[in-house]
């Protein structure tokens, strides 16, 4: 069993990879941390809550960060107009779910949960990289006792999402997603080089929806907004972004990934873009010496998890 | 016929893409301008008046810059290794050449050229980019009066050569780059997406030189040493780089292109890469708005380009 923290902004993407977590027999879903990316953590938080009590999920949710690392930046608007002004797709959700939050922000669960199990933590992180970087902050330590972490976002050999060389998640706080890729721990990096061809039809997830139960029927309502807004990039359907990286967790067999130093750029007309130095090739020396090597994926073969998504998801 | 200013630092893939334009049919070569780069300006000056008097090339050579744009930028050394200690493979070369300069710099050179042959200039700049922004900004006016200019540099989708992310002609003068890129004329970018992908094998080269006149056989000889350090990426051969600009001016169909702003980063990590914004692509608003859309070449038929530098080569 793969025991998982799951570091999200719910968010459309990151509903379908919860219950794509909730529901593989072979993750065990210890902890569910929310971050502020796709929404303020305040919704985030709830959406989090609400997906657990619909989807009756027994993990707790730790709340986390409401801005960047590093304070100075400025805040930007939330992008409602991708995953709705509710942070799911403007699918009807209570203002509030009278559920318990674990009593620690975030950051702190992580480092409690890793240091109480370890080598055995997998960190997933979906969102901005805010709490990894402020439990790293706070307990360097932690490094050396995590399995892995397995996050969505960044780009390499493809454009970016929110400018030419940028991804949302990395580019909403790229001091952080920097202290991130070049701790001493395993990262991999499931970013827009694998997951922008990684899309499931409109009618794909509706047909999973008709044969699934009230959780999935519930995803795939959620869903139609998202979709909604793909359609300049995606013939009916969706980017299943964080379920990627959710993928890579049970099935790393169907990447291809490369291996290198990583770094984030903080600031100037490449803020927020993510570089990798593949391993043996030569530069000058530079920036991404002596950095730790990690994972990053160059190829996926989308169907399969697609495919994989679908049976996971219809596996009650 | 097609009126060209070469602009350049031979270099050992600079002296093949001069030869070519010397005996393209199509091409009226009528200026060499230098810049510092593949070893001193000095060096690459004296180099020029070599190859033209060994080659017999009645076009001109101006001397152009020495340094950066800005000043302040840290002098690196000269790349001994990949052109030798004197810029052509160390292939003996007479310390110094007993022909004129064009009394004119560079800059200056460009500038009066262009304005004598409004619409008609093609500028080919295969090193950094010193010259040409140092010409717009004394004359900012010549933007509108070049046919095009064609560039060596920069990369896009594939990794740098001196950096993660950073093509050398582009990391060696990044904020004349960008003052070329976003001036209000049309620049063809052929970056290592290309160049990397184009290369001749020591094999096919001895075959030319054993076929063709003096010319092609010091060509052959001086190419021996960049041969050897390109050992590390290529077979037994060499990457002809600056050929492929010249190629472009005559032969555009070998590439497939793609169109839009394009800005140089300048400092920090990414320092000297070259970032597109596709036109067509949605971002928020952003450092690319408003620019000028320029081409970028992302493919080409290396073979091709191969075959038509060989036999212009070889056609006495």
């Amino acid at each position: 069993m793969h025991k998982v923290i799951y570091d999200t902004d719910p968010g459309v993407d990151d509903a379908m990879a919860l219950l794509f977590l909730h529901r593989h027999p072979e993750i065990d879903l210890i902890g569910i941390t929310t971050v502020f990316g796709n929404a303020s953590v305040e919704t985030t938080t709830r959406n989090a809550l609400f997906l657990k009590r619909e989807w009756d999920i027994a993990a707790p949710v730790a709340k986390g960060a409401s801005i960047t690392i590093d304070p100075a930046r400025a805040e930007r608007e939330w992008p409602a107009m991708v995953h709705g002004d509710n942070g799911l797709g403007n699918f009807e959700v209570p203002e509030t779910i009278d559920l318990p939050l674990d009593p620690r922000p975030a950051h702190r669960f992580i480092i409690d949960t890793v240091r109480a199990n370890p080598g055995e933590i997998r960190l997933v992180a979906v969102g901005r990289m805010t709490n990894l970087a402020m439990a790293l902050k706070e307990d360097p330590g932690i490094a050396a006792l995590v399995k892995d972490v397995v996050i969505m976002g960044g780009n390499f050999y493809v454009p970016g999402n929110v400018s030419p060389v940028a991804e949302a998640n990395i580019h909403g706080d790229p001091e952080a997603a920097d202290i991130v890729m070049t701790a001493p721990w395993k990262v991999v990096v499931i970013g827009l080089d694998v997951t922008s061809i990684t899309t499931m039809s409109r009618s794909y997830l509706g047909d999973i929806a008709a044969k699934g139960d009230q959780a999935v029927k519930q995803l795939d309502a959620l869903s139609q907004h998202y979709i909604d807004f793909y359609k300049h990039a995606v013939e009916d359907g969706m980017m299943v972004h964080d379920s990627c990286a959710c993928v890579y967790v049970v099935a790393p067999e169907l990447f291809t990934t490369i291996t290198g130093a990583v770094r984030v750029v903080c600031g100037g007309i490449a803020d927020g873009q993510t570089i990798v130095k593949p391993d043996g090739c030569r530069f000058p020396p530079g920036d991404w010496d002596g950095l730790p090597s990690q994972v990053v994926a160059t190829g996926i073969e989308s169907e399969k998890v697609i495919g994989l998504i679908r049976d996971t998801l219809l596996a009650v």
